[in-house]
């Protein structure tokens, strides 16, 4: 087996991403050199983030090029190790994107223990995801027990994660997914106060309202758009909102228009603040150590959306830009 | 002189107040109580928060209601005392509203030296609008020396003492003001480092970048609308926004639409924060003592844009909605 398959980036997308805008492409197997091993991937991660570096749009991050291997967390086994941190057959979690094996400095990647949780949680509860929703949340909303706490996108996995550390907190979690399946997940084995389905309701605010007769002290923000600009008026003074994701304006072939949201800042005297996730990367450990803990004790659930087969990773990456997925959407390349 | 005026309010404006909004009517004087003060009215505020009050919704205070006298500030001179706190002719600033005499409770008067300064000057800088710059800039912006800071509304009360912070700590200081004579104030006189008019400037992401070339650090916003619209995609990573007002949106009869700006928010990991000064009540010495000494300093300018005549109050006020103004507004309703 000395072919390694990977996807390039062929064409900037234009709205949603199609299978075309990607390559499946042979390159030669990768040589490590000092220091590195060489990675067998066995699960890739695909994430809203990713959209929005195929744009050709610098950001915080630089954007993926045209002919570029697509970028993204990734787990592996070692096939061959030129570093002393590393044997053959340890599992590791690191950004070597949407290729079968790479070769990859030991210092870049993370070492998982596969008898202390399912090596892919390391892309989800226990990795980027987990981090999104734990650090986003705690430090940004600061919730408060008995406070209400919204979470956008609340059946996807960082919104799923969220909510279920809101209750932990001893706050009031109310969720709005996309699919009465999504709803029932979250509220009968999520342990959500309320949730409902964006598709089939015609009115959010009203909705909303009936949900959290308190009003909203918290929201956790995946989505934006019509979903975001029914909250707002409903926030209470010095309400905080995290903006993590504005997925339904992503995959939008020019930016719509919304009603003016600042008036509800104001006389409601909300923090509004986005985030970008590396920013908390000095206290991975301690977060990862409270999730494994939470996992433990039985207080965290997660749901994996597996999709077979590395080939299948771009239709992977648009069903979750769709909101196919529940939890955390992942594609298994091999066993 | 028996007979006290005052300001009802007459009608709910829709749009721009109108004079006729306004009832001038005559009350009888008001008799002190035991530890009240008569206070004669020698200068009122007129303000922007004011509009929000008279729209009969209930924000993070209780509407004016139809029939009441209008809310605000005030300075008067004590011409009847029943606390010991107050003697005849002692100076004072409350918020009495548009009235030329009341009787109000000594504990609710703020006791004015009138050699320490201008004793209008408790309506200004070393008052409610004073402290709004102070506090609503340097906690919610937290600037640090080399930043770049934008203020919109910057000839108004508020907006031209924000500049000058900034610049006394260490900032460049950018303001967008309505004439070319306010822009003129502010970089001649008041030492802004840029400032442009927003009525004969078309493009104002262009002006913006030019006055910018280190893209914008804080932002304090006392307009919202178009000119806000321009600053969020110039926002630095990290960028903190004080939303102090949304003059601009005021006075629309319906709702307009805008871009949506949570994208900035997201990417630049920005935070934005409304607020309300009376937030900082408990620190109103600490605010008025250092804005006193940086009056004293001459490291602080001000302006006062004075109105001859209780009678023209209504007058005032409007012409404060429109950007009549340079500097802060205030009614002088005798010497």
């Amino acid at each position: 087996m000395s072919a390694n398959r990977q996807f390039k980036l062929a064409a900037r997308p234009v709205g949603m991403p199609k299978e075309s805008d990607f390559s499946l492409v042979e390159a030669p197997m990768p040589v490590p050199g000092d220091g590195q091993v060489l990675v067998q991937t066995a699960y890739l991660s695909v994430d809203p983030y990713m959209r929005g570096r195929i744009t050709g749009v610098k950001t915080y991050a630089d954007p993926v090029n045209i002919g570029d291997v697509m970028v993204g967390g990734a787990v592996g086994r070692v096939v061959e190790s030129k570093s002393p941190n590393f044997a053959v057959g340890d599992f590791a979690s690191g950004q070597w994107g949407w290729r079968e094996h790479a070769a990859v400095d030991a210092r870049a990647l993370w070492k998982l223990d596969p008898k202390a949780a399912p090596v892919s949680t390391a892309l989800g509860v226990l990795g980027l995801t987990g981090m999104t929703a734990y650090f986003g949340f705690l430090e940004i909303c600061k919730p408060q027990p008995g406070e209400t706490v919204v979470v956008s996108g609340a059946a996807g996995a960082v919104g799923s994660l969220v909510g279920q550390i809101a209750k932990i907190k001893g706050c009031r979690a109310i969720g709005i997914a996309g699919t009465d399946d999504k709803v029932e997940w979250l509220t009968k084995e999520l342990g959500f106060d309320g949730a409902f389905n964006y598709k089939t309701t015609s009115d959010y605010p009203a909705k909303l309202k009936e949900l959290c007769p308190q009003g909203i002290d918290c929201y956790f923000d995946n989505v934006g758009g019509a979903i975001t600009d029914a909250v707002f008026p409903l926030m209470n003074v010095f309400g905080r909102l995290s903006i993590c994701g504005q997925i339904s304006q992503y995959n939008l072939e020019k930016p719509e228009l919304g009603p003016r949201l600042l008036a509800f800042v104001l006389v409601k005297q909300l923090k509004v603040e986005g985030f970008i996730v590396s920013r908390f990367q000095s206290r991975w450990a301690e977060g990862i150590a409270q999730m494994g803990q939470w996992l433990r004790e039985g207080k965290l659930k997660y749901r994996e959306d597996i999709v077979e087969g590395f080939e299948n990773t771009v239709k992977a990456f648009i069903g979750m830009l769709q909101g196919d997925n529940t939890g955390k959407m992942l594609v298994k390349a091999r066993d």
